[in-house]
């Protein structure tokens, strides 16, 4: 019996997808189980996407562009002017989801055995796309005591090597919500000039920054036209998850035209996903506003009743609709699968994302855990009590 | 300004590709292009399946399920066991195009620096997926003499090295249209079984067999379950190239778990593809009859019309809609850009794909193209009338 590869086995399970069936079985028992667990939103996708999609009248579904359609790119440049993004058709490539155009980043600038420096926690995903380029995630650890801020750019600093080639942010930030500021990034900008790194950035939750506070995009950085490199994705900005289609963006043209020869291999991204991310550019400023209404009352509820539970500290995140929050318990693994495995309240249970999946660095994250706020705003509070009372009796509480 | 990967320079550029400008440039100049180089189909989508897309009437666009929706793969399990090939739904992973279930396979099962056997020439992207996982192909060279048949076994066994783990085939081929017959097949199952090695199959033209030859799947080979692994696309079944829905299908446990956390990082394949793709299972049997018979006359127009040619040799395919033939010319790279750049006749130009693109040994293809018969008939005398008048006045002609 031939063996799995080395880097399959590596390759590490998702901590989410570990709870599942625990979920699963919690709803056989006739729990209801509240999923604060998952970046899927409830939102509607808008109208006219929809109706693009009913319309559609090809009659053979054939490969697009495999930079995407041209007419599609031409729109979405639009769109990023329009947020003042100066950046033309050309230094775009549509790719299948926000997961390929980072696949593609790691692949088109790093080689094997180096390095891309993460501020963690991050994405959990970004080490799974990592490893299948064989690339190393160098973490730098940020804390919960400041909101996940940036860490020190001397952290930054130690941690450089030659092999470091990229340092790479999510902004806003999932899983803590931070948004970073302009004079954060001004910073990296120094950074990555000074030991001429590529600067990757994931700014697919670009559109939900709260507080008055304005999104700074890498791409506005100054000297850095052949260091940014940009990851979108409309999954979440119109509630599309499922059309897997988002964007690699550089105004670094070798790299562009090197990241096409890996998307020419893939023949094409998903033509009808680009029908509706295409039509999804006319979205009507109404439809975010009431997105944008919707998730600052969530934000304001969720993060209100779980600062009054005893021992919890959940700090107020900027952006995007994630917070990893501090619990006063032993280890986050065992208290999140325990919520679903033995514990309901009034026959509810909530499930949550352990935060040690997203830390590379053993060890942290045990007494933390994401909380997605993509519910209505009464079953996020119905979550927050089924959490609430949990605490009262779990065991390894501390 | 930081470096481009290596891998990402020795990413070869497609040779089609390169030849789309001077195609761009011709028409340009009011000249009609015949276009034999690509694999995409002039054939109509199903009409229950551009329906399905029409109706659909989810209100979210949601993730599926990462190895694909169930109900998708149950209905897709059905297919296969309707045509032999006895599989459950949980031994399929539904990827994004065929595309991704190979480059999934190369993961899961080799180490970078391990190499695969795929006999030459081969659909030019095993290339590429191969460069970007770090595993080498090895390439054992089939002939244009004997309709590029299974090349001996004795070859095969001669390239098996410590570091090979896996062999390639594709079935019906592309680029060749060449069929393997159960014996070549069973002679593979040996030396799988004998080097413990796996044995990888693209069997994406399995309903194009002629002639009545039946189609043997290497899911059918004895003692193979752990072995097997059988990569699969929607794309020319039913003229749906651009939905990007494939499949990877294992009776090996442990591959298909471990190929599912790759599939759990890119979270999921499309979901419209996948309404599609489910769809799709209910094409009436009169569909296929009538492609069917239109690309057998498709065939035998285009490979007579050829052969008529002084000096072209173009072997009948068994299967697919392909063929490698034989040019009385110097250089294939040289002639198929010449076609497009300098010549014409009656305001018309043939594009071909130079099959050095297809052969992994530098040097080889040089006089032979493939060719696709995806055309109406009409079309497909016009190019080859194309191809024969650009013949006779080519200054590179042996």
């Amino acid at each position: 019996m031939p063996k799995i590869s080395e880097r399959g086995c590596q390759m590490p399970a998702s901590p989410i997808r570990k709870l599942v069936p625990f979920a699963e079985a919690a709803k056989k028992k006739g729990i209801k189980v509240y999923h604060l667990n998952i970046g899927q939103p409830d939102i509607q996708t808008p109208e006219v996407a929809l109706n693009a999609i009913r319309n559609f009248d090809q009659k053979v579904i054939e490969y697009s562009h495999s930079a995407g359609n041209e007419s599609y790119r031409r729109k979405l440049a639009t769109y990023y002017q329009g947020i003042g993004i100066n950046i033309t058709h050309e230094e775009i490539i549509i790719t299948t989801g926000g997961s390929e155009a980072i696949s593609f980043a790691l692949k088109v600038c790093l080689n094997p055995g180096d390095e891309i420096i993460i501020p963690e926690p991050f994405y959990t995903n970004y080490n799974a796309f990592a490893l299948a380029a064989g690339v190393k995630v160098i973490p730098i650890t940020s804390s919960i005591e400041n909101g996940f801020a940036l860490p020190p750019i001397s952290e930054f600093e130690k941690s450089i090597t030659p092999r470091t080639k990229a340092i790479m942010v999510c902004n806003p930030n999932n899983p803590t919500g931070y948004l970073y500021s302009k004079e954060e990034l001004l910073q990296l900008r120094e950074l990555v000039l000074k030991h001429d790194l590529y600067l990757f950035a994931d700014e697919v939750y670009r559109e939900f920054c709260y507080d008055g506070n304005a999104h700074f995009s890498v791409m506005n950085l100054e000297g850095l036209e052949e260091h940014a490199v940009l990851m979108d994705s409309v999954s979440k900005r119109y509630s599309e998850c499922g059309v897997r289609i988002g964007a690699l963006i550089s105004k670094n043209k070798k790299l562009i035209a090197t990241a096409l020869k890996f998307a020419q291999a893939r023949l094409s991204p998903p033509s009808l996903g680009q029908v509706i991310g295409e039509a999804s550019l006319d979205t009507p400023a109404e439809y975010f506003r009431e997105v944008y209404d919707e998730y600052i009352s969530r934000r304001n509820l969720v993060i209100e009743e779980l600062n009054k539970i005893p021992g919890v500290f959940a700090p107020l995140p900027k952006g995007a609709f994630y917070s990893v929050i501090s619990l006063p318990i032993d280890d986050a693994d065992i208290f999140c699968q325990w919520l679903l495995e033995d514990f309901s309240y009034n026959q509810q249970t909530v499930m949550l994302a352990p935060a040690t999946g997203f830390y590379a660095t053993p060890g942290l994250g045990k007494n933390e855990a994401r909380i997605a706020y993509v519910l209505k705003k009464e079953d996020l509070k119905n979550a927050v009590k089924c959490l609430e009372e949990a605490l009262k009796v779990y065991p390894g509480r501390k």
